[in-house]
């Protein structure tokens, strides 16, 4: 009989194997939006599929599930944020929840989301909600059998949003999400009744495109991306991903006439992609090497894009090396291109939108999913739902369906559960900054001078080397000393647009 | 008991299956060549050790044996030229194979390899042989263990051979090769004493590579590779791999100094390419849906590289679009660039060889590689070999061993037996080249016409579309009606080479 440490061993070897396969799926996909020759399509379909599968049977190997419950009772187990004890209690996780869902719902749940994203892309073509609303129905009832199968009764909303924050609660987010909207509205008000408005023309300007990918790789490896283990490259829509911690592959998109979007998408991914190079290569492959969450993860894009590459500093120290590559940056003032970069406007386009409204967005979807997911909400009311929050909220209304309740592909994907990390990550990101400036002095001063290593390397030590050892709640405390609040990206936010647009 | 019919299918989904595997790995080695990051090259070698093991293990699966025992005897197997027949005799014949090698033999094969290819690259750099020969010794003997393990006692070679041509023997290779050595000695002779001289600096002007690969580009699709079912992109060597029949990735590497290098290249990968995209997709992963042997794959890449692409028709059609295109190319005759892309001359390096010289190299290697394996040639002795035939073949003898016996990776990687495949590539060409202008009337006719789609269809018609249903000998029995020959090529070559180089 194989002692403890044999077993452990055993199990972590199983679990890198299953990375590299996983690692091998991010190559496929990847290559997939990138380079992939376009009959080839039908193929690269089937040798994801297969790897998915191969991947899936490892994770709830019978084996898997003795290795997971000898150990569990182990002294190796016990403290939850040791190696031995993150793997055991991560692992153990995952196969729980994974072997408790049915073969036929993993099935159904696959082949929905499948012909669900058919029919959402043409009733969004054609401006038809009620094409795509069996559809969502459909979807909704799934989402709810899935809740059920892995064994929540209560708040069928947790178990969907475990997925993507573990351990997170519906309650605990809807706390902090409602505290911020009550805050956050005002706001956005005060900004529309503002007379001052961002010179947004200084963007829309002559940005040739391979001035643009060189420019902006040359701010991804400032902020500390390392490229030599990572790319930068161009898709449809900016993502990072990739096969590993030192492999790690980033896109974005250009438009010749048009600088912010590709360049955001840039610093954004970058920072998606300096977390993953910051995770132990060592324990790759096993919870220990792997990120926290999807809101961990948002964070740290969030914190480049935004709080890095939208503040002053940050343009004090880029915009002469702009102007020096590109023509029609030259003659712009500092204050000028900084209130350019953070032009606010409620909008009807969540991914369009910006620092202060972004928000709002989420919280409309976060808000109208647990009602769906609860029945509150019948589906065929959901647009008229939609539009009213959008008033409410946003003070703006959209003019189709196809740019209001149609607009995100998430809910056809079956991702109930996923939006609110993307609030989460504003969220976290401000109060890790908070505690970064604390420990680091004053970090505008540094960002002036060009200095965003001590930032990089501060996040390095206090998220990213941890891997799962922590959850995004416990993270949250143990770096920053207090629970998750809306206050830090609050503040930001109200110093921010009150100096920008001069409120009252 | 399942049917003979229900264990054909599940035999063939497992083939296919393992298919998908190959294709992804694939894949994963173009991406290693082209686009992976310099730091990921340790966890790629993890990922592809990974799936060369799998698939290992799939093909040699004890239930695929019995599937293939029992299938042997049944009608299904009869005809091997049917798609049951050819299916069940290709995969039993590569699961004796490799199911014969003992695990260790195969483990110490890959490691000697390894280690074998970094001496190799050391000792060539210091020009030292003395530092190589003790693994090349190694190399041979376990070679010679290989051969014995799949049961092959009396020529050593014909077990080497058969990894890459199937079913070929070391005797007809060696009777068809001396046949065309005795002719190409003399006619390699008689150029070097014309007192004609190519006019070689024509293709040494600047040529600018972005030009470049788009002209490469067009002239690869001009001959019928289709780039909606693959790419071309740039490596150090360039290669044609990918993952299936619509996912074709060549390369090539371009000298903005040089034009003929990176477009040769482009029209010999891009036939390597046809033939996969020529391939039935719908046999993928199955013997019948796969080249039929390296020497079949080379006669594709040799026929559009050499017998289309320099050709004086060709050029005809192909010369005013290089003018437009490069300045360089402006205002030189039709004839002068015939003759400068066919410059012949004897040389020490095999791949920069021209076509009249190229299969001496070859010939050189097969004849010690022979020696080598049976131990008549003590490897001590090789470069002594190895400079004589030189002299004898080619007239020439290399100053230093860098530059002979070590310039090629192939012995050091374990690849004895591959050399004679590059010949027998250029001597089925021509002997199928003769069979489509047979059937298709004058080609240069077409060529001059920019007509390449007459060729291409014939080819995919009589060699692609089969797979590997006729073994290499077969095929070219069954659409030339003659077995092979040197003929064919010699009188190409001759012709040819008289032509350009006024030969008595």
């Amino acid at each position: 009989m194989p002692s403890p440490d044999e077993t452990f061993s055993q199990l972590c070897e199983h679990a890198r194997q299953t990375g590299l396969l996983t690692s091998t799926l991010g190559i496929l996909n990847w290559d997939e939006e990138t380079y992939l020759p376009r009959d080839g399509r039908a193929h690269r379909a089937e040798q994801t599929a297969l790897l998915a599968g191969m991947i899936h049977q490892r994770q709830t190997a019978p084996e898997v599930g003795r290795w997971l419950d000898e150990l569990s009772a182990e002294p190796l187990a016990e403290d939850p944020h040791s190696t031995s004890g993150c793997v055991i209690r991560q692992l153990k996780r995952q196969f729980d929840k994974k072997t408790k869902l049915p073969q036929k719902l993993v099935e159904e749940l696959t082949r929905t989301a499948s012909l669900a994203q058919q029919a959402w892309f043409d009733a969004r073509k054609a401006d038809d909600f009620s094409a795509f609303q069996p559809w969502l129905e459909k979807t909704i009832a799934l989402k709810q059998q899935e809740a059920a199968a892995v064994g929540v009764t209560d708040v069928a909303y947790d178990a969907l949003l475990d997925d993507y924050e573990p351990g997170e609660s519906t309650e605990n987010v809807a706390k902090v999400l409602s505290g911020l909207r009550e805050q956050l509205t005002p706001l956005v008000e005060k900004i529309v009744e503002s007379k001052r408005k961002a010179p947004r023309e200084i963007l829309s300007r002559s940005y040739p495109v391979d001035q643009q990918a060189e420019f902006g790789k040359q701010a991804a490896a400032g902020i500390g991306f390392d490229f030599n283990a990572g790319r930068l490259d161009v898709t449809a829509h900016p993502f990072c991903g990739g096969g590993g911690p030192r492999d790690v592959r980033m896109t974005t998109r250009y438009d010749a006439g048009e600088f912010a979007g590709g360049f955001f998408s840039i610093l954004h991914e970058a920072g998606h992609g300096i977390y993953e190079q910051g995770l132990p290569a060592d324990q790759f492959g096993l919870p220990t090497g792997e990120a926290v969450s999807l809101g961990i993860h948002e964070s740290q894009s969030r914190m480049w894009e935004n709080l890095v590459g939208r503040s002053r500093a940050y343009w004090e120290h880029t915009l002469p090396k702009l102007q020096q590559q590109f023509e029609s940056a030259r003659g712009v003032g500092l204050d000028e291109f900084y209130f350019a970069v953070n032009d606010s406007r409620p909008s009807l386009i969540r991914t369009e939108s910006d620092e202060a409204t972004y928000n709002l967005h989420i919280i409309v979807r976060f808000e109208l999913e647990q009602s769906l997911l609860t029945g509150d909400l019948p589906v065929g009311d959901l647009p008229a739902a939609w539009n009213e929050k959008y008033q409410t909220y946003l003070g703006v209304a959209p003019p189709t369906n196809a740019n209001g309740v149609m607009q995100d592909v998430h809910w056809s994907a079956g991702l109930f559960g996923y939006f609110p990390t993307y609030a989460l990550g504003n969220l976290y990101a401000a109060q890790f900054f908070d505690q970064a400036e604390a420990d680091l002095g004053d970090l505008s001063e540094q960002f002036r001078r060009g200095e965003f290593a001590p930032l990089r390397d501060w996040l390095r030590d206090n998220i990213h080397r941890h891997g799962q050892r922590y959850s995004a709640a416990q993270l949250v405390e143990r770096v920053t000393g207090k629970p998750l609040s809306h206050e830090p990206l609050m503040r930001r936010l109200n110093e921010k647009f009150s100096d920008l647009y001069d409120l009252p």
